[in-house]
């Protein structure tokens, strides 16, 4: 294996869940070394944040376009060859365009951009660099989601004719329930946040996770949304019937007011010969059911498991891994694809990914805003 | 405890489960005595039916309507004082009715009537009667969805937000992918069977555990229908987003095609406080979540539970009842209400249950129809 | 099917709990009708309690010799042919082989009897009887269970070389912590409670469950008793160290004092090929795991259960059955056997259950007084 | 926070899996750099490995010796300040020694040593050192292990009567069941493996982790080994009574033939008012029940939890950490102590533990060896 990619962070300072969480992704499969970096836009604190983490501070540049600037003045084989991007979600865009524009790989958080407009002018700077680009949908390095992808894709299941998807969480009511919160957060402030607050933080991932598990793709859609008070603008809660195909259908269903969930994801997909089952919160055991047999329970590590999946495991079976290494897997491919070798086109979540994540959300919004009626993803 | 009520049967002979149901759940609480029936439209296996079972013959009947005539000469104290009707679907409204308006008793299995006109109808001639009247929501009788109903009457949850049930089956995989069964079993042919399979069959079950677990009326609904062939008239899955109030929605899914799926009716219930799940094939374990603390699990038998639910359980905690035993509670509760004894409304399920389901179940076949459109129950 | 089998009942009147579950368990399969007891010592409480559950009052007996006196006047037809003895334990010697001497079939809960000895005499009784005798040891009746026995004995496993198994309950907290309560309760006075508590209570169920689904004798036993007090003398938790062979070894774990546990019957079985584990709780799963493919859940009714199993079903999958369920099977199996029609030996627990388990008491408690020396059972 | 802590390997290279496991964990939370190993004995292979995981090559040594030679010839600043010895089990006491005895701080896989006299000697060189040694006993990393230990010592379990312990395996199988495979593999050759199999690999985590989270000393032990043929010399299953008090009683399973078991770690513990479970292969979910209250289930992350416990959860509730995230704990807690940073005892498994654990492991043999008796520990 060639020497370590030089990775770059944009975001990710001081207490910043995310930051831990690609730090720590990028160190595991030892492929990366952060080299450069813009942890936060406070230049004192950024420095303190890169000393603080041990990461040289000669590269710790005082905003993103110096960043971009010094290190195309390295020479390439110095420079730095990938930057995650993990700003504020309406800096996705002009960050990653600017990085793609400039030559550089590209990891971005998710949500791709804040528009699906936005999201073409991304996908047309990527067509041009021919660089890599990967969009974190995190929960699809986990390795028994990669072992759905492959059972289907192997034809397990047989036709698919129903999925059903979900993400709950209940982590908004503190803020929802309480007049002076929901008016100020800018979670819910259309301005700041977006179009959506449910479906583009959560409820996305459940379509992610639909479309990469199946490889269908979803055809139109219909939501209800829930703000749950008259003075809130965004949606905290919503359910959108699916059709993936003239007798394909199913659901996604995604609230930020279940009460009591954490990070409920969880995805049931049924075809005419078996069905598959797999909540994120217990992610090492995928269930497999059929009307004749018994319920089959599948656990990382085991030699019974696809190519794609084993990759993603580090020890024998029985080692519970998680987040983290879900994490570490998407990484891993991305470094595979920067260094040009082979690698599974399910090891991590691509441009198009992000184009009809967009695309999703906001048909979900036209739907509800339209009374509830069928719109059509491109 | 005064003597056995008179139980008159009506259907369940021969093989049929329901009817092994209904004759267990009578006899679990010493309450009843079956004294006459029509367990079979064809008199001798009637007859031979009765004896097998150990039932007297003198008053196993050639027919329904020579039961009801035969009884009403016996002296009262002799006479049937109520009758199971386990016949099918198109029989429940005659049977029931001529029971109701002859001064009987009725326990009635589900679905009441084949239309809400007749519901109504039923309603009348119940109103008329005076008489109790039961309608077989069998997994109403489970000591967990009793506690759950308890719990939120007693503002465990604080005010609801979100309901999420669900109904899968995959029972009719078989039928629906062979060209040649799926056009001649009476179950998917609407002349035979009704309006609708999969939500008249199961939907309406899950809508009777929101209404009946929450207190709360579903005012409007959105359905979608999967048929799966062309060639298909009935309904073998169906997701209907529901409205309890301006702000408090929740979805019903429900599916006869969800491959490997058994009796997976599950309910979770979203409040402002806190949240509850529940699931059918694990009928023992409530989970109660919340942000805050740990989850709880409840179970059947303790004394922390509600009056109601320990009603519904026989022996100490650690000892599982099943859906036997569930029936039985429903049973015990019409003894009771025959017996002019005091009893909890959540006892059994009425009447307005009956119109209910049909008037769901029609509002959905009507809200598919019309092109995925909101439909008000009445 | 015949006529109903003539039961009669000695015990089991008034609140208890044990009469509960083999009356409803006598009804639940059609093959029973009580016509004679002696519910309670008390010979109103006993008319009073007939009434109660409408049981005619005509062959109520003052006590049970006056039940076995008075039945031996009745011409063969009209005598009860089967009684079930559910007094307490020190009655069940007496009155079972006075029933068998006088060729009546016996019913009996466990413990069979409260010595190894007396066991034998009854043994020797039932030998002259050639009357049916069936043990209650209930959980041998879930469809699960059986289908461990018969998986076994199909060679699933391979040769087994490890069990383990357990019994923890925490009823007897509340007692033992308390001196008073520890010093008066007859459940811990040797004198009316027998020479066990915990391991005659509940450790035997264990030991019977590993010697049911195996097939296998344990051949010797070590064991190590916990009084928990110095002023307690029975055994409130034992752990049983088991061989069955030479390199066949396991252990039986049981506790009365394991607290927040409620029936918490378990069993794993490794063998060569794979292993099989099982809770009472959750009876109706039941896994098979091995070192090389996923881990496969059964659950009852499925046509892939082998016939002991699915004669124990009476519903369709996903119904829920439950420990009444698990009686009436047992029941049903005494039926089978009274009526002289087929029956498989795994139907119902026999005399050799019983002596095996008195055996079993026995050693334990000789081993822990002993020292905590290895006993050979015989 | 300081400069990253200079890490040496010893041990781990190529495929290792224990190396893969201590280097991401000394990532995870930034605390250290790898800047010297001995990864491989064979000095290419050590070098290539350094250059495949893009570690300086400066400092890897042709042996451990020259490793401690070298370093110390370095300034202090420089040198390496604590050594993970992830060598085969023999070396360990050796390496560890000498490390302790020229000044380093020592991360050092388990068993700590082959022998207690080792054990000791350790000990008492670690007493002179006055420098950082931990054991890595990974398990007690994770944060519901540690919510177990703290809620213990909180009383929330009152005193505590009964401890129930297994660490179930059935890797071994295809070894154990070849008899020319069980001749010859290193692991079941007592020359090579030590005295004890079974137990001294996976029995001594359960003993840790009984020891660690209740926070009670074991007393005395009766051990009874499986060898399971004739002519295998090792332990391959082992049951092992324990006592840790005149009335706390427990014990403790494990077995490498316990078909299908993965990494079957699993505990519970019983005190007087209530009792926790956990299993390792779930390892976010931690059991609290009792004999009066719902049943509550603690998962990492929330607030209700212990310092030490969300001292040890990088994210939000919800978002599963497994056993890269446990061990990274473990260092994280040895990175303070370094630093001479307060940390909480429970942070890392110490030099007692090692020396507890090899007490145990001796005792478990004389046990089994002299006929299942009881044997004292230290």
């Amino acid at each position: 294996m060639p020497k370590k990619i030089r990775l770059g962070i944009i975001g990710g300072g001081g207490d910043s869940l995310i930051g831990v969480l690609h730090r720590v992704a990028s160190f595991i499969n030892d492929n990366y070394e952060i080299v450069g970096a813009v942890f936060n836009p406070n230049f004192e604190q950024n420095l303190a944040f890169a000393k603080q983490i041990d990461v040289a501070t000669n590269r710790i540049y005082k905003d993103f376009d110096t960043l971009i600037a010094e290190e195309l003045k390295l020479p390439p084989e110095e420079r730095i060859q990938v930057c995650s991007v993990l700003t504020p979600n309406f800096l996705h865009f002009p960050m990653a365009k600017k990085l793609l524009d400039n030559g550089f790989h590209v990891i971005c958080e998710k949500p791709m951009t804040t528009t699906l407009e936005e999201a073409k002018l991304l996908e047309a700077a990527h067509k041009k660099s021919g660089t890599v680009f990967a969009l974190t949908h995190t929960y699809t390095g986990y390795p028994m989601v990669r072992q759905m992808r492959e059972m289907i894709k192997a034809g397990e299941l047989g036709k698919i004719h129903k999925v059903d998807a979900r993400y709950y969480q209940g982590w908004i009511n503190p803020v929802i329930h309480d007049p002076e919160q929901r008016s100020k957060v800018w979670r819910l402030d259309p301005k700041k946040a977006g179009i959506s607050s449910c479906i583009g933080d959560i409820g996305v991932h459940a379509f992610n996770m639909v479309e990469y598990t199946t490889g269908l793709e979803i055809k139109s859609i219909l939501s209800d949304f829930n703000y749950l008070y008259d003075d809130n603008q965004m949606d905290v809660d919503g359910t959108v019937l699916i059709r993936m195909g003239k007798h394909v259908k199913g659901v996604i269903r995604s609230s930020q007011v279940a009460t009591g969930e954490e990070n409920g994801l969880a995805i049931s997909i049924y075809g005419e010969k078996a069905a598959l089952r797999w909540e994120q919160e217990r992610p090492n055991f995928l269930y497999k059911i059929s009307d004749t047999g018994p319920t089959e329970v599948y656990k990382p590590g085991h030699a019974y498991n696809s190519a794609l999946s084993l990759d993603g495991t580090k020890l024998p079976p029985g080692h519970p891994e998680g987040i983290f290494d879900a994490m570490a897997n998407i990484y891993l491919g991305v470094a595979r694809a920067i260094r040009g070798e082979d690698y599974n086109d399910g090891e991590f979540p691509t441009m198009r990914d992000g184009v009809r994540g967009l695309n999703f959300i906001e048909a979900t919004v036209a739907s509800h805003k339209g009374g509830n009626v069928w719109i059509d993803l491109e």
